[in-house]
Formats: structure tokens, sequence, C-alpha cells
């Protein structure tokens, strides 16, 4: 048993810590501009980790990339969770994050969709929540239909984030409503495939525009399916978990950083005659988000540690998203509390925080779904 | 004892719920750009209210107003609560809404200021915090000095809404510190005063404005003064107690909005093969909300009936906005997570609320200050 | 509208306060010896009860009672809640208190039944739960079938509080178990049938011992069947609503005392240099006790003089019910934490209210079970 | 970074959950008579315990014990906290348990007081707490004077379990109280000292009965110092930690066996036609306990293996203890809900885990006390 990082997990770590503060934090309220990163912002930022060496830090070295464990990764995130100035929900600035269903594509499909996509030359999105189905996958009813060589696509798609800049989507749609969850299929569509459209983009109080797709009789080779049919969730499987383990550490670095603006304003906020951090009030806030973080932090990392052992880390992703999505939500408003009305303005990163961390609890599966699922396994893992 | 409204009031309550029924929520998402009314939609508005006999509800009769009494104004407040169309702090569309400090200036002030605010000529704002002060009048820096037949005054005010367009503003400034808050005095100052600077508009998360004022060696005649040196508070403290409950049934509107959008909604959406509305992690949120109206109603009620009665109504006043401002925040917090991803887009008014509501839990007294007056009653009222 | 109180009820209450101060409270401790009060006790403030003229209460004056309001009982209860002497279950100090179902009984069965309970000769039981079935009626499997002129009865009870000292018991259960909760039927049985039996008393954290009754074909007269068949549960709501309401009665003397023995104890409590009552930790729980006081008062208050006016109160009754068991609860807890040690010990009254009112929280209807209807009421009542 | 236990500590866990589950639980209910252990219980279990070589866990294997490490100790202590057969706060069945203070006894003392102890000839207790000091160790007023060769001791001290069948006191009192903490020293008092009497037994809410000891111008010779003056909370403090984490370890086991229990039972528990088990608000309590549990053991383990190494674990032992004895005590009152009525009877040990861990929350620091040092550590851990 040991429960300390690795030495060189932990001066990976130090680095990017020291790079956020430096050369990130400073600026960050100026890093957008509207929903998106502000171009030159993200140019020089990804430049330098380039030279700093964290590039491709998701793709596996025969293709070029760090291929870094989860572990590792989970660091980075925690770090990069520090700021706002970084996408919460987007790519971030190591390079192109080809997804893992992308690495489970056959040769030819890799040839047009992986490697352009390793290369920069092709962006694309991810969708699979529609207008009446999110959390549950028997409710999409989107569907493929065969006819001869072609899959002809039905249907439609909501909160698709990145849709505006994507060159393809990887698509998942009914291949045999009557097989529920186990009929669902993925497809890589074309954003310029005929009958392919953006019905619109939806503003949302995080400041993103995610769209509505529709698909309207969009006619796909049948070599664009990815796996064999019915194999929808079993490919997008990883990603989802390994996504949910993500919030788990974005979560981490957003409570550290509301309990340094928290601990630093409340020694120099005077009322009453004392700095706030003398009282009780104030204490008790910024010990139960320690606290949480303290508990929070093991939990993350043993199931990113499970994850690069080969474990079954379902689970785990249910715990550790549901947990570190209320809890950095809640570190984020105890923040806001403890600064009072100048932690509503613009001036300050905490309201932004707050705002994109309460949308986190219900992006990539709500707490009520994910706790349907932890029910059934408490029942039988607790049972006489 | 008599828990039930008298019937005029229950009437007049019925009728402006069905104007905001059918007249406001209907366009409730296009009544805004940016931090503003449409001068459109508030012009349209206000002639309806004119034309309903609902104009200048807080003046007195003797200057041409309604005059209503503090409960039936908890109604309107109430009913405006439920839509999002309508500011939050700002006026409404009653017409003009001198505040109580402004029945209170002698004959010439009232001439120069509260006849022109009753009559729509001029507007002002009220300005009492402090970058290093907030809640705790004794915390007040700015101050002013008397010199001859002037008054010399230095300092900055923050959070100030309306300033960008007032004619005058209320102005709370120390006239001897080492009286602390009994050194507190209120001036008439004309914003275009020499010295008077507006130095910046903060932008908020709740899509205002307030503003940063400055105050440079400004020489105001004495005769603006209001009441005598050290009244500041004073005079304020109606405005304060009928301001904190006005949060209290503004709070009651948003529970009422945010449960009906929530019962609706919850009926219609399926997910795993029923409607949400069946779920008990959904109705035990819809069962709060509704008990924590009830509640609420009554303690609003209580204290605006015996604010008519005379009664001394700071401690309930206390309450009702702790107790407001926290509980319809949960109520919209519930709300959103019962809509899911689609309660975070600017198609519903549900973010609007949810941000709006945080924010009232800080404006006015956050909850720390106003726990620490209510924790000296406690240990008074229950003494053995 | 009006909040006061009428002046005698306001009398009243102050006068029975008085009482429990000084005659109840200061032996509080000594009243009980195991499950059972002590019968000098007992008899000592039953005297005094009746001297003061407070007897009978529930009992209307044509049967020689007080006849009190449910407004003026509530009164009283709130009041005798105050102190841990007194049964939180059982009959009071206010003489006999025949169930709203006897009231019911037709003439011959009120002889038998009604009229020696007035006069304390019978002292009886109410018997509905069983091991399978507690709030849901549809699981009574204790049935009564017709044979000739008689019923045979065979079943469980369980949790019959006084059924040691029962000579009749007011039993339901199910005539036609197809009909569910509409099946259910009332008897008048004596405990001296052949058949009845008390199987065994329960001992619980309580320190009372509620019986298990086992039925084993008891055969009674038809004549001893209240009402009619399938009547049951509708004669029984009477008591269930104003049993529940009691809750909230009861709740708010536990509330009171708490921060009566929390403030005293606070403010004499010296740690770290300083009184407990003056750290923010404290003076919050404080608080939080107040605020629920002040609103559970209300709520309570108003579903009483609903009653009184002969308003349907079932969903009344299920928020004072609810709400008053758990605020009550948790400001017994409170009181215990500030307590620290000494509150866990049986010399101070607070770990007695603490395990009574966790019990309460279970007793008539669980905070789940009211909740699934308030969950009903909520999904029509704020409907589009 | 390894988060699996090692082998030899996993099979120990094992075989001693199995002999928990089988030969302890199953007569659980029967194993107390009032305060005490039934003897014939303890000895059997006490003989089966040295079978299995389980004997003298704490003591260093050079004074004859097994010396167990910290994290094993951990283990023990959890599976034995599943179930309430066993004393909570005093020795349990691994026979003596010498306190770590003993271990720093100098040669002599340790053949009158440390040997005799091991042998199990021997008895004591330790008293730090007082009426008027708990948590605040300069609180305390119990004084010892030097004079001549002796020391003479005078003062009260609160809440001393174990005392009736003490031989021997281990004493913190002050010798200095200008110094405050450190002013504290420790002494070992013969209970037959004359001027030492046990005052009283408090009995308490969980069954237990701690004594309150006067000492009387008790004189002891300056040899039953322990270290030197002011070494008081030195010499204690590897004990408060060690205990403190055990709090933690304890909880585990509570928290799991609470799911058993509730686990179980909800899916025989029928109501409104299904299982329970089947409902959000039965399986969101059973989630809840669940991720506490799996957080918690985390931060137990970690907390022990950091103490193994030598680490300061007083941070660690903080949160252990604060969220152990919290979450333990949330996971009893769960299953309890769960349990409706059928928890608070003596017949099952729910009832007995609920008032038990309540207890444990205030007992060896509570946790507004455990929150101020907390709220030291956060404010420099996290500063910018």
């Amino acid at each position: 048993m040991d429960f300390e990082l690795p030495e060189d997990l932990r001066m990976m770590r130090e680095q990017i810590r020291r790079f956020v503060d430096k050369e990130i934090i400073p600026t960050e309220r100026e890093a957008y501009d509207g929903p998106e990163m502000r171009p030159e912002v993200r140019a020089r930022l990804e430049a330098r980790m380039k030279e700093m060496g964290y590039w491709l830090i998701t793709t596996p070295v025969e293709y070029g990339g760090l291929g870094l464990g989860l572990l590792a990764r989970v660091l980075l995130w925690e770090e990069m969770g520090r700021t706002i100035a970084l996408p919460s929900r987007k790519t971030q600035i190591f390079g192109p994050e080809p997804s893992p269903i992308l690495f489970q594509l056959n040769e030819e499909q890799k040839k047009d969709y992986l490697l352009p996509v390793i290369a920069g030359e092709k962006d694309c999105c991810f969708a699979l929540t529609e207008p009446d189905a999110g959390s549950d996958p028997a409710g999409i009813r989107a569907t493929a239909v065969r006819e001869g060589d072609n899959y002809v696509i039905n249907g439609y798609k909501r909160f698709i984030t990145n849709a505006q800049h994507s060159d393809f989507v990887q698509l998942l749609v009914s291949t045999d409503r009557s097989k529920g969850p186990r009929g669902i299929s993925a497809f890589l569509v074309d954003m310029d495939t005929p009958g392919v459209s953006i019905v619109r983009a939806q503003p949302t109080m995080m400041d993103d525009e995610p769209c509505e797709l529709a698909f309207d009789n969009v006619r796909v080779h049948a070599s664009k399916l990815i796996g064999r049919e019915g194999d929808g969730f079993k490919l997008a499987q990883d990603w989802i978990n390994t996504g949910r383990i993500r919030h788990g550490a974005r979560a981490l670095g957003v409570i550290r950083r509301c309990l340094e603006l928290a601990t630093d304003y409340s020694k120099q906020r005077i009322t009453f005659g004392k700095p706030i951090a003398d009282r009780q009030a104030v204490q008790w806030m910024m010990v139960d988000s320690h606290l949480d973080l303290e508990q929070l932090t093991l939990l993350v990392y043993r199931a990113a540690w499970r994850y690069d052992r080969g474990e079954d880390v379902r689970h785990d992703a249910f715990a550790v998203k549901m947990l570190g999505d209320r809890l950095s939500f809640q570190a984020a408003d105890r923040c806001l509390q403890i600064h009072g009305g100048i932690g509503f303005t613009k001036e300050l990163p905490i309201e932004k925080f707050w705002r994109d961390q309460r949308s986190m609890m219900v992006t990539e599966g709500p707490e009520e779904v994910l706790r349907m699922s932890l029910a059934r396994h408490v029942l039988e893992a607790y049972a006489g």
C-alpha cells in the first residue's frame, strides 16, 4: 500500500502548476471572447505546451503521441482545472484529443478520420444526446436503416459541443429499436453530407453554444459504420468512463483554486473590526472544502490507478463524476459567499467556476441517473 | 386569528397574476437587451399598469400616489417575481418608487428632489456600500467635512445600481468617524456636481452593471444634508426593512414559478419508460419547494402585516430576507436539476432566476451578517 | 388577516407555561420509572389540572368535557411538549382522551365503551399497524370474516401503545381484502375475549414497550362493528389528522425548550477564554432552531385554525407532522451538540427529547410515505 | 502508488470478518447486561482471540505483545466495529491495551504499572476532562503542587470511563497554570490513595456510566510524575492521535454493517406493492452511505499508513475522527429510517449504533473544536 504519487508524476504536476500560476492565471479573464477562447491566446498556450513536451498526451506512442496513462492525465486536468482560461468541455491546449472511439476504427477508417485528427487537419464532435434522450440510451429515436450499401439516417441530436467547428461527427443512432441499448450503433458522418444541418446554437448560461443537429435522410456508406451494428455503447464506454473521471480531476483543480482565493481574500477582508478569516462561519466553509478535497483526491487517483491497471472502473467513474461535480460546485459556491458582492463580478474567476461546475452536474450523466446505477451496485455489493 | 387574505387583496392578486401570465411571461425572454429592459417593453407594460390603476403604488395619497400598505405591495412583488422580464433590483413597472428617505426631506428639499421623482422628471440612486464596507456601517470611510456653509465629500462607493441613469444620489457618508454608525449622515448630491464621477460599471454574472462612484472634494451646500448629522441610518432603516421584506415577497413568486415549470416539465419528460414526475428523487425536490413556499408565505405576510400595524419588524425582516433568498435559490436550483440540460439554456427563464436569486443572497445583507444580529436577538429572547 | 392569538388563548397558554416551569420541569427527571410515569406523579399533576379546570379537554361539552377547539388544544400540547415528564405518545394529564372514533359509535356502543372511557373506568388502545403493514393500509392482513351474527378475527398487530393497560381495543382489520383500503373495517374488541393475546412487549430505545397482539379465531358479535364494513379509514381519518397536528404542536414545545436550554448553557460554558454563546458555530445552530420555530408555529396554528373552521386539513397535517418531527429532532440534536458530554447524561432532559423526537419521525407516517401523498398534491396544485 | 492492502492484512481482515459474522453477531443483543459486557461472553470471546493469535495486539514485541502496526489495528477495529457486542470505548477482546503513555514510563514506573497491566493484573483509566474543561487544555483547573518529595493534588475529573474497575489513574493536572497547556503534567495515581474518590457514576443514553472523580489533597510521591513537569500533553499526544484514528476505523465497520442491514431489509420489506429497495428515497440513502464509506476508507487507511511511516498525522487524525463519527452516525440514522418502527426496538442493533455513534461525535474532541484547529491549518496550507 502506498498513498504517494510516484516522483516523476509529482514533478510533472509541480511544473504544470507553476505554468498555470505564472502564465495563465494572470490573464485568465481576458482569455475568452464570447463562447470561444481567443485564437491568439490559444496559439500562445499551445505553443508553450509543445515546448514543454505536453503534446498529444492522450494519443498512444505508436501514433506519435505521448500516450500518458490516466493517472498522469488526471494530474494535468487537475492543474488545468485551476483556471477558467481553458475550456471546461472542449479540447484544451495539449493538442488534438482523439476520442477513444477513433482508436477502435478499422484501418481504412483510421486513415480517413483518426490520422487527420491527430495531425490537426480535421476536427470532430460526438453526438449522443437527443431532445428526448439524454442519459437513457433506450430512448434514442434517431435511426439508421440499412438500404443496400448505405444506411439512411434520420433524427435530431442536441447539446452537441463543437459541432460548428467539426468536419465529421461520431454519431450514435439506433439500428434496431427493438433491442434498446444493444441496438445502438456508431457512425462516422461527414458534416457536409447532404441532409446534415446545424439547426441552431443554443446559448447557455455558461457562455457556450452547443448545437442542435438534424439528420434528414442522410445517406452514408456502410463502411462508415464503426465496428458492428449494436456496438455503439461498447465503443463509447471507455470514453464515457474516462470522461467521467476527467470531471473528478477538473473538480480537484476547481476546489483547490477556490480555496486559494478564499483563504487569501478572507485574511484581507475586514468587517466589524477583524478579518473574516477569524470568523467560524467563514472558517467552517473553508474546512468543508478542504475535507472534500482530501477525500475526493484519493477517490479520483484510485479510479485512475485502477483504470491504468486494466480494472473495470465503471462504478468508480460514477462516484468520481457525481461527487467531483457536486463538491466542486459547493466549493465555488462557498468561495462566492466568502467574497460577497465582488464575487459576482466578471473581474474574478469565481462566478465562472460557479456557473461551469453547476452545469457539469448535469452533463454526461446527472446525479439522478448515476444514482440509479449505483443503487443496483450497492444492493448487490452489501448483500448478506 | 385569521390566516386568510382580505377579499380585496385576494382579488388584486388574482388580477395581477393573470396579467403576468398572459401579458408578460409569453415574451419574457425578449424583454431584455443586455443589462437594461428594452424601452418599448417597459413603455408597454407601464402603460398597462397605469390603465389597471397600479401606478405610484408606494407614494402616499397626499402626493398623488396609491399609498398601498406593505401587505398589498408584497402581493404585487410576489406576482411580479414570477417572471424574469422585470428587473429584480430596480424600479419595476408601477411608476416611480421614491425611497422612504425622500419622504423625510424638509419642504424645500422635497420640492427639489421628491416631487420631480414622483413626476418622473428625475431619477436617482442610493449609495451606501464601499469597497471595504458592505454590511458593516462602522467601516464606512467616505466622509463629509463641514467647511463654512458647505460640506466637502471624499470617498468611494461601490455596487451602486442605476447610477448611470441618475440625476442625484442619496449618499451615506461619515460626518464623524469616531461615532461609528451614529456618525453616518445622508446627503442629496446632484450627479453633475463637480468631483462626482462614475469610475466604472462592473459587469456581473446577473447581466447588470452596478457602478463604482468616486467623490473627489465634492462641495455640497449644507442644505443638502437630510435631517441632522448622524441621522443617516435612522433615515435609511425603514427602506432597509421594507427592502428586505421585498426580497421575501419576490422569493414567493420565484418559488411558485419554479414549481409551475417543474411540475409541468416533469410530467412530459420521459426517461427509462416513465415520466420523471413519477420518480421520488424528482418528487422530493418539488415537495421541498412546496413546503418552503407554504412556510415562507406565512412568514412574509406576517412581517408585512406587522409593519402595517406599526410594529418593529427588524427581526422579521432579517428572517424573511435570509430565508426568502435562500429558499428561492434552492427552488430555482431544483428546477434547474429537474430540467437537465435544457434548463441551462437561455430559452427558459430558469437559469436567470438561478443567477439572480444567488446574488440576492448577498445583496442588502448576506446571511452571515444577518445571523450575527439574529443571534443576539435569540440569546435574549429565550433566556430563562 | 390577523396573526395574533385571541386574548383568551394567550392567557391560557401563559398559565400553562408557568405551571410547566414551576411544577413539572423542576422534577422532570424523576417523573418516570422505566416505561411508565410514576403513579404518584401522575396523580399529583392530574389533580392540579382538574383544579385549574383543564379536564376532559377533548371531550365535547354534551359529554361533560371542555370541548376545546383544536387551536386551543395545540397550545396545551405545545406547552406540555416543553417537558419530558409527560408521555409523548399516551394520554397526558388532562384526563381521559377518548379518540374521535369513539364519538362515532352508535348509542349502544357509546354506553359500553365511550362513557366508561370518559368516566375513567375503562382504558383502551388503537391497533392498526402490523408486522408487514405500517403506513400502507392495503397491506393489512388481519381479517374479520362474517359468520352468522359474529365476525371471526385473525391476525397480528404490532407497536400497540398502551395495550397492557387496555380493557378494549379499537381494531382495524380487513373485511374484504379485494377492496384494499376500502375494505378496512373497525371493531371494538374486549381484551379478555378468547383468542386475544399480548404476544410480547418490545422494548425500544425510547424506554417504552409497545405490544404485539395476536388475534387467533377471535369471535366478536356483529354489534361490535363500528359504522359499516369498509368505514375503517373514514372513521380513523379525523384522529389521524388531529394526531399529526399534535406532532407539530409538541414539536413547538420541544424546540422552545431546547432553545431555552441552549441559550442558558451557552452563556455559562466557557472554552478557550470566552462563552460558547459568542461563537458563530454555536450561534448559527440557535438561529436555525429559532427560524424553524417561527415558521413551524405559523404552519401549526394555521392547520389548527383551518380544522376548527371545518376545512380539509389532510395536506396541512402531512406538512405539520413531517416538518414538526424533523425540525424538533434537529433542535434537540443541536442542543445536544451545544451541551457536549453533559448532554448525553440522564441528568438533563436533552437526550430524552432527542430519542423521542427521532422516533416521532417514524410514528404515524414516516416522511417517505407522507411525501408520496404530498407529491401527488403538488403535481396537481401547481399545474399550468 | 498502490491502493491495495497487502495480502497478509487482507487475509487477517477476512478471518476476523468471518469470526464476527459467525461467532459474535448471532448473539450480540445478549452480550450486555446494563453497562457492562457479560463476563461469560467476554471470557468466551477473549479465549477465541487468544486461540486465533490476536492477543496484546498493541503491545510491542519486546513486552510479549504482537506489536501490530496502526494499519493492521485499524483493520481489526473496523471489523469489530460491525457489532454492538463489543464496547465502543473500553478495551475490547484483544487482551490488555496499555495506553502509549505507559510505554513512556521510566523503568521503575514500568515495573509497577505497565507490566501489571500487560499481565492483566492491574486495570487503569485516563483522566483529562473536567466539568469546565473538555477540549480546552488551558481550562484545566485540577492542580498538583510540589511539597517536598510529594505533589499535592486537588481537583475534579469528569466522564472517566472505567474508573470503577481501575487500580490506578493516568491523571493530567496543571503544575503551573500560568503556562496553560504547557503547564499540564501527567501522574500515576493509585485509586486507593487517600483523598481519591469516585463521586458518582453518570448514566448516559449510551447505557454506560462514566465517573466523576474527586481529588482532595491527594499526596503522591514525586516518583509518580511521568516524564517531566509540563510533559502532559506531549505524552498524551500519541494516544490522542491513534484514538482519533480508531474512531475512523470503527466508523468504517458501523457504516458497513448498517449497509448490510439496510440492503437486506429493504429487499424483503414490501409496501404499496413493491420492495422498498426499489424506491429512490431508500436507494439514495444507501448510495450516500456507500459513497461515504468509499471515501472514508481511503482517508482512514492513509492516516494509519502515514502513522506507520512515522509522519505527523495530527491533521489526518482530526479529519478521520470528525468525518468518521459524523458519517457513521448518518449511516446509522439512514438505516434506522429504512427499518421504520422495528429499528427502534432493542431486537436489532441499529438503535445502539445510532446512540453510540452520536456520542462519539462529542467524545475526544467535538467537531467544533477540531474545526478550529483545522481552520488554522487550512488558512496556511492554501495561502498564495
